[in-house]
């Protein structure tokens, strides 16, 4: 395929196409061309918006124990399993739950994982401010590559494929399950990490489920490569990873989280 | 394939085999010989017994209310989403819970489904008695035909892939999730319905996930076929088909169950 | 995640973005945003580049009689299981082969199909001229929507995920299998079409298997949606379709095409 | 489940399971039983018979030269790509073609694979003799593990999932596309191995798809584990392995191969 209207075609070439795509036009002549780049807005639809799901009511002291062969990755003390980037991680302890700190930098666990099953939770702050992705907005990346998107999608609209729970530009979640800023939401998470051949290429890829507050909102989705705001998903070839949580460092109040543990599945 | 050692060939099909398989013998010389029937205990295996994780402990009253878009199959007062052999539910139902009635047969949901997330909470009596399979045997069918088998496996030895969580006689649980007897225990199970060509054969089998007490004990199992006592699984062209749920009529005491609600994917 | 550095953001929002994206932006202000709109070139990537892999030399004329079970949708003698958009095929049909005949559209089966497996001839002409995407470019479309690349790969660089045998612009061949213009090449494709729930979302996306003059160049890729040139694929509700080949109306000499057949799988 | 009518168990017990089972009941009372065991014919069904396919017709000396990128596993001159159990591989070559030598055992290539594309040629002798599974009974073993039967199944009845492109004892051919005795039949298979993690447990089962003489007749069957002619399928953790070749040493006719080759996919 690849068809275009002639008539259009000179157009498209000589003028709209001009203006912001010198550097890609050079390419075209030379050895090995680059993709044209994209903007981030391009991988962003709005539409259908995932119908809102009301998670039963829970007491915020409802905080179930880990079983007992999970690794507990924060057991409300203090960050000792993580690390930031030059080294300790930075975000604050306070009150059995830690919080970030902007402009710290993302964390990530010491550790690292290949398949599992992940229980994390955080709370938008009740005074949650901004709107759209600068609203509560954070992010759970398995083996420090594949986002969980976190963000305040409680009467908050956005992109759908940008939206709490969506695998971040692949999949927004079947339903919207977020529970009001103040609250305590859920993620229980189920990874199975994708695996390489011997030449990097991708012999299967991961697969995601994801619920939260005890509704399914990813049912086992094939991710097909990364996450990235801008351009299209791709895979590396990559080994285990860690659980990496995100400064997203925007004018937003920060999120807290709390009760996170891990199993190897 | 298919390799006898020849000189035990003829003694096997003159002495050993003749006893119990006449039928089957004659079967081979007409038209369409049936498979050799098989024993129950044929399809049972014992090893590796899978590791004992305890859940993290909780109140008996821990009851999560159904999220908004949940159908909910029991809400502690009665029967009515659901029938006997007969037509009515004969089980019991007190105290906001529902018990098993022994003889009077399985009872199903009267709507059907497809794929879908379904929560469910059972207990073991605490003067519970018998073992392995003789000691709260019951089990819930997804579509009335695929077995997620209930069992009172808290330091009860039974085959594997016949113990509590297991898809019956085609997988054991991941872990050994079971809480005591006495203690309410959850089943979160999301299941894909498997899909048939027009022509009877399969398409795409069902798939099925477990969740027991919050931790995964059947990761995206992808099932080969039913889930019978004697014999192979296999699959046979469906539509919808309802939940189910075992009278299995041994001589232990009743089992009971509550809080039960499911979510069309 | 979503992080834009913010000394850049405003910029691109009141300069470079504005060019192109009025109607865009004034979207952002509706209920109901649209993606920003892509260029085809966005979608296209040139590494990779698949190995070449010569394919066995064969006779001209070696021509393997379909199986008994096949729909035989050319036999060398009309188009009459064909239709085009206003009716009949204005293919022309010669010496046992037809021909594209450029400008009077894209032809189809008139019987559509879900599972196959399909077998596929076809010849760049030896004399063919032009680059890139203008040389020798059809496509064969599985249920007229999902398509297998057709261009003249021999010696001719394009976008990988664009060349002969690629899903187009979702997957480029494994290796490059072209045989020389004026030389038959053999697409023979298993094809399992996507299922979709009755909510229009979908069940199991489509797989295809591509092996060109004996060779795997697709290995039962799970395609993401359809193949447009423009924008990312997509996934629509869908029964049985035809098989479509294209009319793609470049510069180029037409191809031709014969011996096709098919079974359902 | 596990549900027996119980009159008939006392029964069941202490006649017809008692006389073959000794072995058995002792193990129940030990620490951990073994699965009673069965018989070669309890996983042999007859229906339904897969259609016949008649190939389209071809001369016999068309024999496709090998892909540029092939490792030619049998050239028409020697078995030296291949050893036997004791070192040297003693089956016959003669006229290019290689003839199994009964009682020799089997033949295995000295290089392993992992995932690949296979070629394969075999004849049935034409003055075959025997019936059922003692008819040119051979078999080509993925990896060493995973049997593709070899048979000839041209008017040879036996079980569905044990004729000529059966995966033994697991799937049945989806048509059975034999060609006559004397008459060359082409095997091209794809398969997948599977992966296995760290713990020994299953991360991917194995796929395959047969071609067979053109006609797909395994389309990407998960396997469920190894072929074992008696007992259940179960895998067991391992790396690359050979193609291996049977000495099946049965009293029909041995069976003949030409231009084996595979690309590693």
């Amino acid at each position: 395929m690849h068809k275009h209207i002639s008539l259009l075609k000179p157009f498209f070439l000589l003028s709209g196409l001009a203006f912001f795509t010198g550097a890609y036009a050079q390419n075209q002549q030379a050895q090995v061309p680059e993709p044209m780049p994209m903007k981030s807005q391009m991988t962003e639809y709005y539409e259908p918006v995932p119908k809102v799901v009301t998670p039963g009511a829970v007491p915020s002291n409802w905080v179930v124990p880990p079983p007992s062969d999970a690794m507990v990755l924060f057991d409300g003390k203090d960050l000792s399993k993580w690390k930031g980037k030059d080294g300790e991680a930075k975000w604050t302890v306070s009150d059995g739950v830690f919080t970030v700190v902007k402009g710290t930098g993302d964390i990530e666990t010491k550790e690292t994982f290949e398949d599992y099953q992940l229980h994390i939770e955080f709370k938008i702050p009740v005074d949650i401010q901004g709107e759209g992705q600068y609203r509560g907005n954070s992010g759970i990346f398995m083996q420090g590559i594949y986002e969980v998107q976190l963000l305040d999608s409680y009467n908050n609209r956005t992109y759908v494929n940008g939206q709490a729970g969506s695998i971040y530009k692949q999949s927004p979640p079947l339903v919207n399950a977020m529970r009001k800023p103040g609250e305590w939401n859920v993620y229980d998470i189920i990874y199975t990490a994708p695996r390489f051949k011997e030449d990097g290429s991708l012999h299967s890829p991961a697969r995601i489920t994801v619920i939260q507050n005890g509704i399914v909102i990813q049912n086992n989705f094939t991710l097909t490569g990364n996450t990235p705001n801008v351009g299209l998903p791709k895979y590396t070839k990559h080994g285990k990873g860690p659980i990496k949580l995100q400064d997203h460092n925007d004018p937003s109040k920060p999120i807290s989280f709390r009760n996170i543990w891990i199993r190897n599945l």
